[in-house]
């Protein structure tokens, strides 16, 4: 079902805490009768019927043969006061996946229907809970990697990008009042002077310019960095693989791709989430082993944001190295670090200053452990080199890609309307393009929204949101 | 540190729900000051501060330099009704892991320590909130991996296995209280008639043994059985493997054993969670390929309760087949069943009726999912064919290896008090005999209890109990 065909009050539930062994699990409930229909799976319903709103009732989960399936504390909201703005009862009993579905369908058979992804949450926004880019942040913030992520979606969430919104947009409908009382009034000089603030609105365009960079750090901090440990057998890769996860607060330790023989595991690169890629662990299946290596890297490669090729110290660049990197060059792959591994060895030859086809080049013992902040510091650069403007959001920045849409198409009819004024085209026509761009910009809290613009955003939400 | 060396009231904090994407996930803390000092962290201080117990507050985590961290509804419980019988807040925010930690982080900051295993359930009981038995029960639930497991665990927790106890418990106390009043009067002629009421106390061993029997079957339902899918390359392993995991609600689809060349996959056998392992996905790295494919299912069939050996009904049993059979039955391994795949095939030979060293015959095609049920049930007939008693468990059930232990301590002294009167020893001897009993039997509620007790039942929890 689309999110814009979602009946609007009809009793939902879902589980909203991960299934996986825990202390506590959350069994989430809303709708017009939400609170009754749950009594009828609760072992005092008198007290869960009666209760006021933001308390908490104790008892058990009873199915309809009255069998006690798990002892809860039901959280109770009543309208309006609740997240969906409907009457609402979160169930908190023990977190063990047998447990929380177990009273998820107890309250399934009591009536409650299942609710669809992001339906909760598409609730609260039609009941004027919250805007579009808030429901948003709230995806984002548990779809988080790292820790800078979520404080970026917690500063949406608190309505930053929102308050930013809406003052660029009342710059723009300052300017646009000024036309319309031109248009309105042309007789009146003491109006039309100086109606088309052009400063007022090259301001905002600026700001939305501003707001429209800040898009592209963002993406990096939510979707995160594909890292790939290429080189030969024996230089290293996995003993870096292994630092790196150790070193760099792996959340994931290490997901093992059978299938496609490679492992990957999940970093935190400064505040940017990386996925580590690795062909170690691959069975010595003939005689070609080194060739193989560089062989399996490669394909990778070509998918990566950045390659991290590894030599070992005491052997050097051979041509089968060098060939991998300017094939890694020609073929316009991702920006390559040559890390100068084992350099810790007697044995080990000192590293070039640079390398054709490399980017830069660091000296590593993976491990000892050492050269690893410089190699992070050294990937975190040419990640984040790309990105345009250095300030990088202290303030509001965007949070998706259809919010970044709204913004581009703002800035197309600012600019239009500037462009309009300059060549002397009639007011009426610039009061359009700023109508448009106005539009455009109430996309984004949803000010103005239509059908499709609510699938887009809600069906990506998981179920319980 | 142990579970009995906890200091019984300083603010913890856990987090409580899995740390994975999901809508909700739950920060808990409790103790001494724990709201007040929560309020430190919380966007509103005095709404926290001044919240009645049972009630829900609505804010934000914030940290100390005033960056708004999750936005959350703090449950607010006042000293005594609370699950550990303290004052305590549970945080409801959003639930992924970043956003969890981020709160929790904050609250360690905050002055919360960093709870241990068990440990609100630990104060639960230290306080009264629940006794040992049902403080166990909360952990059953939580990995409880079928709901039949968890549904008798539900029990626990709603008190029928102390009831249980205490009954038993109550006809001991009786039967001593009598012989006490003997040895304390021995000259009144009335009260020493009938003294030492022997049926009682068989009706008690009768009971203690009914509930000692109970364990096996509990043991099953929670630990579950492991199965091995063995067999020559050709036989299907890998497409029963995957019908298996579809048709039986497999709860974790599979689990790469990347380097013990197997695959795993949980799934649910009439209730009893079972592993499936299978040594499908090995790379042919010669041409040893039929040899090899019986070879490593060797290993793991070893540490099995139940071995599915696959046959191609095409092929037949060859030589080989027939060795593993009987090597498996001659090692003394676990029961195995001759599944006679493909049998839908049109070349497919008759299955026989029987084959020595199996304990049955199953025709099945993996591909078209027929004979399934009927696989499932012969296995679960051999995991629950060798259970003592076949009742299994309307009544209260045991729980953990500690009560089975207790159990047969009880019973221990109970058949030596029992043999002691026959033998017509003093009623002093008889009497600690009885003692001795209920001491153990007062174990399993933690009516009696030492440290070294506290410290197995509490230390099998996780973070946040």
């Amino acid at each position: 079902m689309k999110p814009s065909e979602y009946a609007l009050d009809d009793p939902i539930a879902a589980v909203a805490t991960a299934l996986a062994p825990a202390a506590l699990g959350i069994v989430r409930t809303s709708g017009n009768n939400s609170i009754e229909r749950a009594s009828s799976a609760f072992s005092r319903p008198d007290a869960l019927k009666t209760a006021p709103g933001n308390t908490l009732v104790h008892g058990w989960i009873v199915d309809s043969g009255g069998n006690r399936i798990d002892e809860v504390v039901a959280a109770v909201y009543r309208a309006p006061k609740s997240f969906t703005g409907e009457d609402s009862v979160e169930f908190i009993g023990h977190g063990g996946p047998a447990a929380v579905l177990a009273v998820f369908r107890t309250l399934l058979r009591a009536g409650f229907r299942q609710a669809e992804r992001g339906e909760f949450t598409f609730r609260a926004f039609a009941n004027g809970k919250t805007d579009l880019s808030r429901a948003e942040a709230i995806q984002e913030i548990v779809d988080a990697r790292t820790d800078a992520a979520r404080a970026k979606a917690a500063g949406r969430l608190a309505g930053n990008l929102s308050e930013r919104i809406h003052e660029i947009s009342a710059s723009i409908v300052q300017v646009l009042a000024a036309i319309e009382v031109q248009i309105e009034y042309p007789e009146d000089e003491e109006t039309t002077k100086g109606a088309f603030d052009a400063a007022a609105l090259r301001e905002a365009a600026e700001q939305l310019s501003a707001l429209h960079a800040t898009w592209a750090a963002e993406k990096l901090y939510q979707d995160g960095a594909r890292l790939v440990l290429a080189g030969r057998t024996n230089a290293g890769k996995s003993s870096m693989f292994n630092t790196l996860l150790k070193e760099e607060r792996a959340i994931v330790s290490e997901i093992h791709g059978t299938t496609r023989d490679w492992l990957e595991a999940r970093a935190d690169f400064s505040g940017i989430p990386v996925s580590i890629f690795d062909t170690a662990g691959l069975r010595k299946t003939d005689d070609r082993i080194e060739a193989e290596g560089v062989e399996r890297s490669k394909g990778l490669a070509a998918d990566a944001d950045a390659v991290l090729y590894l030599v070992d110290a005491r052997e050097g660049l051979n041509e089968e190295d060098r060939r991998f990197i300017r094939e890694c060059l020609e073929a316009g792959g991702p920006p390559l670090v040559l890390v100068w591994n084992k350099c810790d060895h007697p044995d080990a030859k000192p590293a070039p200053d640079a390398e054709p086809g490399a980017r830069a080049v660091v000296k590593t013992s993976a491990k000892k452990a050492t050269g690893i902040d410089s190699l992070v510091q050294t990937v975190v650069s040419l990640l984040t080199g790309k990105l345009p403007g250095g300030e990088a959001g202290r303030r509001a920045s965007l949070g998706t890609e259809r919010q970044r849409r709204a913004v581009e198409h703002t800035l197309e009819y600012v600019n239009h309307a500037l462009e309009a004024a300059q060549n002397g085209f009639p007011m009426d026509a610039v009061a359009q393009d700023l109508e448009d761009a106005l539009l455009a910009l109430g996309e984004i809290t949803g000010e103005v929204s239509g059908a499709d613009i609510l699938d887009a955003v809600f069906s990506g939400f998981c179920v319980g949101k």
